[in-house]
């Protein structure tokens, strides 16, 4: 089985109902995707599947939702007022705009960090090395100049103050100025974890790839709170159940490794992303990073709040130390819809199927009426017998062989017939996505099965 | 039993978990909140009974989940690009700005019709009966001018391009624009409707009343496409679907009406409220609105696309009616929490006790240890057993009876004594958070019981 192509996955989500471009019949707008209907039920699966195993089933992880718009002083205490920014450049011949580290980096086939350069050394390079807009062929360039990464807005409430306001591009930041209020209400005891699924929004110049870089991107994350001594304990732990969650969900062991980070931020004590083998190479799937007490002390400095734990035993106050574990929900689908994809070659036929992990299928069932005219009633009454329980979908239009197919291509994993033992005896047949293999069940029975399947 | 009051609400929430202001330690950000460890669930639960009814459960029902930033030629499609602003009023003399309209209802009792006058006749208004400043008392206005409420932001990639772009005020634009990519993929027939749960932004002046007016808020809504001559009943049958989903929820009858609207968008076609009587009064809280071929024909205008429906059976090609059900989910969950709440009088005791349907509960079951010394292990075992089903709490601190008490005001409809028979015979009592009165089952049957009462 080849690997699917990028090129492959786009057509194939836009032709059966996971992804549109955004804005499509505007001629789209860059980087931005709209999950259609098919998609929209895989994430959302995804994201409850995070949510079960990461907050359900952890008795010391606390759930938050934090509005998108916060304080502006939120972002200057997180350093991003300051500092999120890239070094842009602009073609002036065809007014196209770049990001200068990618345009050395591109053109030395990734041997340039281009990142560890200053303005000053880019633009000499670009120089020496004549570097032309790989839009126009020209080579007229702008200075360098630093672009900021977060979308700005203004809320103008008072007249004459047009103070920024910033959508979030990290949603992490709502933990952290929760952190007192969560542990209060809950009576946390450290160590504990508060977690998050939301979206952020970078305005880059030059995202792309699909699902991979998107402008408005949806994070899961959870920021563990503990002591100094125990930090590297559950830096250990989350770098392996990180790495669990995604091979339970089905992406395969020789296409996942840890990358530790060699160059960390100021504060940080260690870093580490799971790269994936996307179709465009080994890149960051999620990363876990030991933060220190930096984001709780930059909150305290800013707000006058002391951002510090008691300890309930020896009373001891400090400022907990920060374990993050961050995954990108989009780019989670996206490597698990190139991950599921195989174009299978049967004795008589290929057949494109989606081998999705049940408990992520889009839908759980299909419900075909053998002949629609004699098993139409039937088959829409057990449709609305089985949507009760899952996400089911209803097929009556041409041979079953074709439904089947169908159902393949967009995962999912049971396939019910209905026919005239169904309207006699009340069983169904049950055909298999993976092994193709059909059994017979009564309705309940039907159900229970699936039921079981679906679970993670 | 008296009506809550939304002071008393707002504390509660901020006591037990439920929702926070936004950015509270930077001294908050007006008109945000963040849901907290409880308030999450909570809105996430509400958020899926929604789409399970009205999508899962629906043959004929996509969901979309489109993105937030938006082609801004959407925008001047819909209108809201020319005409989507408050008419404001900025004193002089403090620099808080106001809304002219509300200023004039507030004076005048709601008698006077404020959004039915010109800018120069609420101008006229306000001298002639001297309104003041509510904020410092003086008597000195700005022109009234139109405030935009869309919230724009610039995406800048191109060199000097600073073309707005908005943060979405609505979510059905997602749905139309996505129209024939649904159609097509689906292989949709009429009548179908497009479904999406997701994140509006308007940049209100005046906004407020804690979750019922925010900056930011989640709209559940979905667009049925329909035939002409089948429109009104799609009308009527989302009214009556809209109302008995509240109504299953929990929402008392005495508590909703519906209100119809006089005054219509000239596109319109009829339009409907159901409103609850909220602390503050009765006030919509969602929406069933008949919008003709509107929306449609507008984007197909601006797209230069053909929005159009091919009939299989007559090949007949119109453009389709809409008929749109929109509910706030931020809304809905305020509903929910004013309706849930009971001061209850008991025999030598009062208790605070959210009756919320077991299925938006936050947390399904709490585990208590009778015995910490004693039941902790055992407790802690069962913890892992029953958070695999459903959400699940622990609590192990205090005498049972405030355990209990914590429990209800928080909703838990099931309470689970760990005790000396769980570590002899396997059994837990189970306590019912509305009749006080508790049970004995294996661990099992417990789950299933609760399995059971947790369905919608």
């Amino acid at each position: 089985m080849k690997d699917i192509s990028m090129e492959k996955i786009v057509n194939l989500c836009k032709q059966y109902g996971f992804v549109f471009p955004g804005s499509e019949i505007y001629d789209g707008f860059a980087n931005t995707w709209d999950f259609g209907p098919v998609g929209v039920e895989l994430k959302n699966n995804i994201k409850r599947a995070w949510w079960k195993r990461f907050v359900q089933e952890d008795m010391n992880t606390y759930g938050v939702d934090a509005a998108i718009l916060m304080n502006p002083r939120v972002w200057e205490a997180s350093g991003h007022v300051a500092s999120f920014s890239d070094p842009k450049m602009d073609c002036k011949k065809c007014k196209q705009r770049f990001r200068a580290d990618n345009l050395i980096e591109e053109h030395s086939n990734g041997k340039v960090a281009a990142e560890a350069m200053s303005n000053e050394q880019m633009q000499d390079y670009i120089n020496d090395n004549h570097i032309v807009c790989p839009n126009c062929g020209g080579f007229d360039w702008s200075e360098i100049k630093q672009f900021k990464l977060m979308f700005e807005t203004s809320r103008g409430t008072v007249e004459g103050n047009k103070d920024a306001v910033y959508l979030r591009p990290e949603t992490c930041q709502g933990e952290y100025v929760n952190f007192l209020n969560v542990q209060r209400t809950m009576r946390a005891k450290l160590p504990f974890a508060i977690a998050q699924i939301g979206k952020s929004f970078r305005n880059e110049i030059t995202p792309g790839n699909f699902l991979f870089r998107t402008i408005e991107f949806e994070q899961m994350e959870l920021q563990k709170f503990c002591k100094e001594q125990d930090s590297m304990v559950f830096y250990e732990d989350y770098k392996k159940r990180a790495l669990e969650f995604i091979e339970d969900l089905g992406l395969s062991s020789d296409k996942l490794r840890y990358h530790d980070h060699d160059k960390l931020a100021h504060y940080a004590k260690a870093a580490c992303d799971i790269q994936y083998k996307f179709p465009i190479g080994w890149e960051e799937l999620n990363g876990i990073h030991h933060r220190g007490t930096w984001d709780l002390s930059r909150h305290g400095e800013f707000s006058g709040k002391k951002m510090e734990y008691q300890d309930p035993e020896t009373n001891e106050k400090y400022i907990p130390n920060v374990i993050e574990y961050s995954i990108g929900a989009d780019r989670l689908t996206l490597a698990i819809l190139c991950e599921a994809y195989e174009e299978e070659q049967l004795e008589n036929d290929t057949r494109e199927v989606m081998h999705f992990h049940p408990a992520v299928a889009p839908y759980k069932a299909a419900i075909l009426p053998l002949v629609k005219k004699y098993h139409k009633d039937k088959a829409e009454e057990v449709y609305q017998m089985f949507s009760k329980s899952f996400m089911t979908t209803y097929d009556e239009t041409g041979s079953i062989g074709k439904r089947y197919r169908r159902q393949d291509v967009i995962g999912t994993p049971y396939c019910i017939t209905i026919d005239d033992e169904t309207l006699n005896n009340g069983t169904v047949t049950i055909r298999d996505r993976d092994t193709m293999k059909q059994i017979t069940l009564s309705l309940n029975d039907a159900i229970n099965y699936i039921k079981e399947k679906i679970e993670f």
